[in-house]
C-alpha cells in the first residue's frame, strides 16, 4: 500500500539503515502530516528496495544502495538513523555537515564526548537534532507532567524508580547487534537504561544528579557488554531515583514517582499497551481511614488518547521544528539536545561507576 | 457493642498498651475465631478501661493500670505488645518468662542484640513468639507467592523495588512516637522500611542478602531520627533489590518483582485499599506485539478475597500455634521467629550503612 500524496511542504526524510525499528518509524513518518519519505538507503541496493515496498514507501521513494548516496540527495531534508552505536558518531556528523537535520535513534552515542561532536555538527550546520525517545510525544506524558507540578497534589518530588527490560530469548542475546561490543558496546545499559534515565530526568525537571552510582551487581555477557544494571541517582533536596534495566527479564515498562503529597505510576511507559490511549495512575493526599483499614481518597486511573501514535507525534514535533528552521528561520530548539545530552550523560556515568568498583560518580554538565 | 462469646478454647489475649494501632489489632482478635481478649493494661487504669469499653472487649475483660498486672493474670495465655520499641526488650522478655505468648508489634526490637533476647526468652519458656506484619497474612500473599514459584510464568528472581511511605503532616512530625528517639529510634526505617525489607525477603524466599548499601541521601529529623532512607540489597545470582521508605511522602505501598519470565506488582501491600479484597497485577512471557506496537499478552489483575481481615487472619494463625503448643505439646514454630530475625538484621545493615557513610555492610545471619 503506497501513502497519500504528503502536503508539498512536507519535511522530506532520507532513511539510513534497515534495522528494525526503522519499519515502525517509517510508518510514523507516513502517518505524520507534515513529514515524508523520499530516500532509503542501505550497503546492499536490493535490500533498500525491498525495504521500501514493504512498508509502504511513497512510490517515488529513491532506494540507494549506500548511506553517502542518501545524503547527497538534494531532496532529502532530514535524516533518521537507525544504525547501530557504534556508526553514529560517523553518520550524524556527516549528515549534519550536508544539512540534513538529524532525527537520531537512542542511544545516540558510545559517550558523551561523541554525542558532543554529533551536536556541534549540527549547531555549525543550523540543522535541528532530535533523538528518538518516543514517549516524550505522548500527551499522556505532558498529562502525568502536570500531575506533578501540582503543589497541592503532589508536592515536593522525593524519590523515583523506573524499570525498562525485556527478555527477547537465546537468538538475540547470541545475535543482535545490541549485544555486540563492536556495534552496541552500552549493552541494556544503552537501550532500555536511556528510558530509565530519561524518565528519572524528566520527572526532576532535568536537574542532573549530583553522583550516580550502579548497583551491585551488574551482569555481562562473555563479551563483557552490560546485559542487566541498576543505579541509584542522588539529587540536591533529598531526592533519590533507581531504575534497574535489563536484557534479561521480562518485557517491563515503569516509572513510579513518589511526592510529598501524591503517588505517580505508570506500567507501559516506553511503549503502550495500546497505541490509541495511554493510562497512568494516581494518588494524591492519601490517607489511612478509620482504623487504618483501607484509604481515603481511592487512586484514580487517566487514560489519555491520541489520535497520532506517539512516534507519529515525534515525527510531527521533529518536522515542525525542521520548518521552523528552513522556512522562517527560526534558531533550532536547543530543548532536544540539551535533554539528550544530560542522558547521555547519566549513562556514561553508570558505565564509569560499574568500570569502577560501584563507586560513586559525580556529574557535571 | 460487647463481642460475642468466645469457644471454651479460645486463646486468652492480654493487650500492654492503648496504642491506636492495639485498636486495630484488637477488632482482629474479637474478630478471630480462636480467640479473644480477657485483660488490657495500661499506666492509667481510666486509660484501660476506657479502651476496653470503646473497642468492644467481652464485658468479663479486665482492665489494668499497669502491665505487669496483666502478664501476672493466670487466665492471659498471650499478651499483644504495641508498646513503643525502645520498651519491647523489657517487656517481651517479661511476658515470655512469666509464660505468656508474645505477638509483638514491629518494629520488634532497636536492634537484633534486642531481639535474640526476646527470641532467647520466649524459646527457654517454650511460647511461640510471631511479630505483627498482618501483610503476610492475607490470602494474597500466598497466591502472589504462587506466581513467583511458577518457573515458566515468572522464572528467576532477577529484581524487586518496594516503597511503603505516608506524610500524616505536621503533627505527627512534631509528636508521634515514632519520630522520638528515646521511643523509636529507628523512625521511618522501622516503621515503614520493616515491611519493605520483609516485602524483599519474602521474594527472595527469605534468603539473606551479602550486603546492604543505604542510599544518599537520608534525611533525619532535628533529633537525628530516620525521616525518610532507602538501600539497595545485593543478593547471591544477581538479585537486586532496592526500597525506599518515608514519613515525609503520600501513603504508597508498593511491591514490583522482576523475573527473567515474569512481573507482579501490587500497590496496596502493607494494607489493601479493600478490605476484603486484594488486586496484584501480573505479565508473563511478554512480547512486543509485530512493529513493537503494544504487546502480548496483556497484564492481568487477580483479584484475592479474604473472609477475614488480614490482622484477624494473623491472630488467628498466631493463636492456633499457640493451641498446638498448649494442647499437643507440640514445639512452637520457628518461622516466625526466623523471619523476624532476617527482617531486624537487615534494618539493622541498613541503618549502620547510613551510620557509616553509606558504605556497604556485610550481612551475616
Amino acid at each position: 500500500m503506497a501513502a497519500a500524496d504528503p502536503p508539498p511542504t512536507a519535511v522530506r526524510f532520507g532513511i539510513i539503515g534497515c534495522a528494525n525499528i526503522a519499519r515502525k518509524v517509517s510508518r510514523a513518518i507516513l502517518l505524520s502530516p507534515n513529514s515524508t519519505i523520499v530516500a532509503i538507503g542501505s550497503r546492499s541496493l536490493e535490500k533498500a528496495a525491498a525495504f521500501a515496498e514493504n512498508n509502504g514507501f511513497p512510490a517515488s521513494a529513491k532506494a540507494y544502495g549506500s548511506y553517502d548516496a542518501v545524503l547527497e540527495d538534494p531532496e532529502v531534508d532530514a535524516v533518521y538513523i537507525p544504525l547501530p552505536t557504534s556508526l553514529h558518531l560517523h553518520w550524524a556528523v556527516l549528515a549534519a555537515r550536508k544539512k540534513k537535520h538529524v532525527l537520531l535513534e537512542k542511544p545516540v552515542a558510545l559517550n558523551v564526548g561523541e554525542l558532543d561532536e554529533i551536536l556541534a555538527a549540527c549547531e555549525s550546520s543550523g540543522v535541528q537534532y532530535m533523538d528518538a525517545t518516543m514517549w516524550m510525544h505522548h500527551p499522556r506524558t505532558a498529562e502525568m507532567k502536570g500531575f506533578l507540578a501540582d503543589e497541592r497534589r503532589f508536592g515536593q518530588l522525593k524519590a523515583v524508580h523506573s524499570i525498562f527490560s525485556y527478555n527477547f530469548g537465546a537468538d538475540f542475546l547470541k545475535n543482535d547487534i545490541r549485544v555486540k561490543p563492536d556495534l552496541d558496546a552500552l549493552g541494556a545499559l544503552g537501550d532500555t537504561g536511556w528510558y530509565c534515565i530519561r524518565a528519572i530526568l524528566w520527572a526532576a525537571d532535568y536537574q542532573l544528579p549530583k553522583t550516580v552510582t550502579a548497583l551491585r551487581d551488574a551482569e555481562f555477557n562473555e563479551a563483557g557488554v552490560i546485559m542487566s544494571c541498576g543505579a541509584s541517582l542522588r539529587f540536591e533536596d533529598g531526592l533519590i531515583a533507581t531504575f534497574y534495566c535489563s536484557f534479561l527479564s521480562n518485557l517491563t515498562m515503569e516509572i513510579s514517582v513518589l511526592g510529598a503529597n501524591g503517588f505517580l505510576r505508570v506500567h507501559d511507559f516506553v511503549i503502550p499497551f495500546q497505541e490509541s490511549v495511554g493510562p497512568f495512575y494516581v494518588n494524591a493526599n492519601t490517607k489511612f481511614a478509620e482504623l487504618s483499614i483501607g484509604i481515603e481518597p481511592s487512586p484514580t486511573e487517566h487514560l489519555v488518547k491520541t489520535e497520532l501514535p506517539q512516534e507519529a507525534r515525534m515525527v510531527k514535533e521533529f518536522s515542525s521544528l525542521v520548518r521552523k528552521v528552513t522556512d522562517h528561520g527560526s534558531e533550532t530548539e536547543q530543548k532536544w539536545p540539551t535533554i539528550s545530552r544530560k542522558t547521555q550523560l547519566v549513562v556514561d556515568a553508570v558505565k564509569a561507576s560499574i568500570d569502577k568498583d560501584f563507586q560513586p560518580i559525580h556529574v557535571v554538565y
